[in-house]
């Protein structure tokens, strides 16, 4: 397995996030950013940090930015600078694009002038922290379909000291629970006689309206 | 059950996107900005829009701020705002405060002045699209501790046509694959002798390490 490299453009909070994460998994990470202050706020949680505006043609082609696998732009504010860069990044031969975008629009555009892949961070967090506020008990959630999810869900006292077989959920409910968590231990293949205490966290999937009557009746 | 009410302060990417999804799943949403503009753009999303300084007691309390369920503050930028805000909602006797933050710093101090939840969106979204590039097939995940997750992870050519006996995935990776999405079917029980086409989505529920290697040897 070769090892990845990523450029990120913009050490805003998202993109600061993204290029620090990418550098603890081992990967060589680029940050890119026109703030002198940036860069030397971020220069110890990346591989290398250079100061550059990413709109400037030259600078680009001098950082030999199309050798990376992968360059991501989190410019957010400045809506005009994000999709120049795009653009340059494109015309370079950059071989994959992604872009954190502002709103539906912007998105659009940026899809337009080469984005390979573009992200709505604050969008995905606040449909995330929507869906948490509703439901307290869920602490996370894949969507596999509009009308499927597997739920992350911290079992209430109604459960506690229940066998999954007590609980009956699949044929209430008609899903299963797939994962037990209880403190560090994690039990991936739970069976009929095990017993859920308040605090464990299920981890099930499902159909959402199956779910929420799950959430209401017994979580 | 009584319809909870929400109030959220600061119209920004992340405000308005929680107030959207909140007034959209059935809630009344009373948003508050400074700006006017910014009330003006969302109202239609909301039950209510209101321009009001947060950070000015008295208008926070004419609002009968206390009176809602959960108020969300999503100033981000103005650090101060966003503190003293806080301050205000504990002491007029809001219940439930949810305040997005900057930093960790700030996350800190917004627990002390009583946020009872503090969120960090840009962060958060930063990790999940830095785990995203590094394993494309990965199109979501929920982190259930720190060495098991559950994946929703899109078939490549190398299961294409494989029942889930014949890629023997219990045996050789320790756990199960407990749902598969093909365009808007989806199995949650699956059996031994379904079969996997490239481009389905399987749910597998596993150790980081297994679920690594699964990705690397067969997806
Ligand atoms: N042309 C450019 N070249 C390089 N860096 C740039 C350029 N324009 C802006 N930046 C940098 O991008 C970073 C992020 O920008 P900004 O704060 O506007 O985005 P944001 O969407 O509000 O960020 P976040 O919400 O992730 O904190 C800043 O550090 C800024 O200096
Ligand atoms: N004291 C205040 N009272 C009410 N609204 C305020 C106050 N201060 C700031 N706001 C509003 O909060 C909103 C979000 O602020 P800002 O853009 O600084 O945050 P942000 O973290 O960059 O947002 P995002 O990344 O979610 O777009 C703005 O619309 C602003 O007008
Ligand atoms: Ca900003
Ligand atoms: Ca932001
Ligand atoms: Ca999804
Ligand atoms: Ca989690």
């Amino acid at each position: 397995m070769s090892t990845k490299t990523f450029a990120i453009i913009g050490m805003g909070r998202f993109g600061s996030s993204v290029a620090k994460a990418l550098y603890e998994m081992g990967y060589d990470v680029m940050a890119i950013d026109s703030s002198e202050e940036r860069i030397q706020e971020h220069i110890q949680y990346v591989t290398y940090a250079v100061q550059a505006d990413s709109t400037d043609e030259k600078a680009m082609k001098e950082l030999g930015i199309r050798n990376f696998d992968t360059v991501v732009v989190a410019i957010g504010a400045d809506i005009h600078s994000s999709i120049l860069t795009t653009l340059i990044l494109r015309e370079l031969g950059v071989k994959n694009i992604t872009v954190k975008a502002q709103n539906e629009r912007h998105g659009k555009v940026l899809y337009k002038v080469g984005a390979d892949k573009v992200v709505f961070p604050e969008r995905d967090m606040g449909n995330r922290v929507a869906h948490n506020l509703v439901s307290p008990n869920v602490l996370d959630f894949i969507e596999l379909a509009e009308d499927y999810s597997v739920v992350e869900i911290v079992a209430g006292d109604r459960m506690d000291g229940k066998s999954l077989a007590e609980l009956n959920i699949r044929a209430k409910f008609g899903f299963n629970v797939i994962a037990i968590k209880r403190g560090a231990e994690i039990n991936i293949a739970p069976r009929a006689e095990d017993t859920i205490l308040t605090d464990d966290i299920l981890v099930v999937v499902g159909e959402n309206s199956d779910l929420k009557r799950f959430e209401r009746e017994i979580v």
